[in-house]
């Protein structure tokens, strides 16, 4: 049973998420912490202080990934919880940040009444979670998860020239030792993410949590069409070998396919187009289109694939004279949350009172990866509009105090419930 | 009557087509002759000395136009003829360079047989006709046809700087006094132009003439789409405002709605797209589209536009929530070319028992302008697959004697039969 006057405080961590807020803010009031700009190294820096005011045990690993400990009573493998703190450019100030500052807030609260917990706890900033110049998102979780090796970013170096060496070990990582950053899963028990939806079915419904069951799968591949450069004047309408029409055909039905989808969390976008030779008095002879099919299932993803196969189909088989080239570059299957956890996120939002719903997370996070090595979970809180990755990102106090006290007292009953690892 | 025992010299034409393709050729076989480039300014050289030493009489206007006369019995206005040596990059050897060509042959041929002719006869090569850094295609004749002034070109300057005004002045221009070149229609009694089709008709036809009625009228305009940036994993189909799903339903209207026109010589382009932001994992937020509309009557072009404009106001009914911006920057009507003209080149065309057929000129040409000015006509030749403005451009000598020796005697018909410009 929960001791239901144990919460957060509010205030504490309104002050906190405004003060992390001032590292990176800009003109428009949005927030430009990319990963390892100097922005984002002092966010850290202010970080790890405020770990250390609780008398939390830090540690920052190869990959630059914060690890904040609270030792527990016995000597069990960690529940961990937490998400990350750097942003798009000129994003909001609750993607990432919200998620560790309410761990943060967690931890206070715990020292506070000197709570004494079974399991250690460890709160995690993950380095690099968000799209960077390094073209490496999830960074850190794909590091301790071991998705991404030493070799996949030997090279690895920003527009500018940076190398991902250089800007890492600036930021307290080791990169020739990058493996050592791998976890041994016998070490946790359990991982935890709190992160706004960033869409709106919770606000929708008017309900404050929203338990995620599984993290989408991400099937995209690059297409290109081939067909002619040609005068636009001189060549006629049936002589035509024309990329850009031929696109359109294949984008509305990209669009039509995801739209009749009975699942409203299957989704697919064309979001990169490149024309050639771009020029008003010529047909366009090539067009390269990437293709991003979202579901949270794997069998989802696979029914959308399909019909797009078959409508490409259709469209080359009227379109004799074009020419289709399709690579698929990332097929990432849907990550399924942990039911032990799901269980004391809903009996934790339950004892608490408060109102809770069943969602596929659409957005990837470091709980994708997490999910590969532990029991893992998420708990989703509502954006305004359902906006994200801009100024206008926003979540109410309201909102917040009621997802932090229910993570806080789901990790307590994940502590009481857990067993040891060698019993699960 | 025709003389019709007087004919080119096929040999000369064809050895003077190789010697011109060798400024600016490059190692695809392609023709590098921009506007003002050095490669032109060489054959600007080439092509006076080929004038000199016939005998004509050189002046470069102030645009650069190149004008070589052979004076006339009478004191008439002139029949101009010609076309203009530069070439887009990579081009091919026959656009314009065959017109002026054949017009050098022309005036070659009537030197050295002595014969005389009633008006002055003048070959031109104008200056830029092609597109070129400058942004100002068909700049000669549009300058000695006021359609282009002083005030137009102030500032023109390429992308590396370099200005227009001292480009066009190393090539024997004078941009301070550019007004100068302005034609007094007075001084001319007709114009014809001499050009490869660029289309396929006269291939599929097997016919070796075109005689042009009229030069395509060109119709542009810029539309912008403005939609919603947002996640492409968390917005779901509904909630979407898709700049580019709603710009593929635009482009394949337009294709449909001039493909449907009964008119062979009705096409519409969407050459041009820009799309913003431009990432995968992003729902376009706007994209920018140039929409290019030509046809051979001005009937023909409205028609078109307005069942564009019908189809645009029915996807933005469905598509409520999308913006959509028009800016038309661009209505040439077409330009009908002279009766007396064309009848001269039937007539030539007949007498030597060539085959002939009547086209539109779908592209635009020098021609267009002089037809403001003066009476003018086209003769088209074929262009093996109707290509142009490549590498690849390619008309048979034996068509090329043909369209020579047809030019030749229309203009010899036009010579007997066109009065003192008072009396017309």
């Amino acid at each position: 049973m929960i001791t239901a006057n144990l919460s957060i405080n509010r205030g504490r961590l309104e002050n906190q998420l405004k003060r992390l807020a001032q590292f990176g803010k800009n003109e428009e009031g949005g927030i430009d912490r990319t990963t390892f700009t100097q922005a984002e190294l002092e966010a850290r820096e202010w970080l790890i202080e405020q770990f250390k005011a609780i008398k939390l045990k830090v540690k920052v690993d190869e990959a630059a990934n914060i690890w904040a400990t609270r030792e527990g009573k016995k000597t069990l493998p960690h529940i961990v919880f937490g998400s990350h703190i750097d942003s798009v450019p000129n994003g909001g100030m609750y993607d990432g940040a919200l998620g560790v500052l309410i761990s943060l807030e967690i931890m206070t609260r715990l020292h506070e009444i000197r709570k004494e917990t079974r399991h250690p706890f460890t709160c995690v900033s993950f380095s690099a979670e968000e799209p960077n110049p390094f073209g490496l998102s999830t960074f850190g979780s794909r590091i301790v998860t071991k998705r991404l090796r030493a070799h996949d970013i030997k090279e690895v170096k920003n527009q500018e020239g940076l190398s991902l060496e250089s800007a890492l070990n600036a930021a307290g990582g080791d990169f020739d030792h990058i493996e050592r950053a791998q976890i041994d899963p016998k070490t946790i028990a359990a991982f935890l993410e709190l992160h706004i939806e960033q869409g709106k079915r919770l606000e929708r419904n008017q309900i404050p949590i929203g338990v995620v069951t599984s993290i989408t799968g991400i099937y995209r591949e690059k297409i290109r069409i081939i067909g002619e450069a040609n005068h636009a004047g001189t060549t006629m309408m049936n002589d035509r070998k024309d990329a850009l029409t031929t696109s359109s055909e294949c984008i509305l039905l990209l669009e039509s396919i995801c739209r009749d989808h009975p699942s409203d969390e299957v989704v697919g976008t064309i979001g990169e187009l490149h024309i050639k030779p771009n020029a008003a008095n010529i047909i366009p002879e090539e067009v390269e289109l990437t293709v991003e099919i979202r579901g949270k299932t794997e069998e989802e993803i696979r029914q959308v694939v399909s019909s797009w196969e078959c409508a490409l189909k259709r469209v080359f088989q009227n379109r004799k004279h074009m020419t289709l080239e399709r690579h698929v570059f990332l097929n990432q299957p849907p990550s399924p949350m942990d039911t032990a956890v799901i269980s004391a996120i809903e009996s934790a939002a339950g004892q608490l009172s408060y109102k809770f719903m069943h969602l596929g997370s659409m957005a990837g996070h470091d709980a994708t990866h997490m999910a590969t090595i532990t029991r893992s979970g998420m708990i989703f809180v509502p954006s305004r509009k359902g906006k994200s990755h801009c100024p206008d990102e926003f979540t109410s106090m309201d909102d917040i105090e009621i997802a932090a006290n229910t993570m806080l007292h789901t990790l307590l009953l994940l502590d009481q419930s857990l067993n040891d690892k060698e019993d699960l």
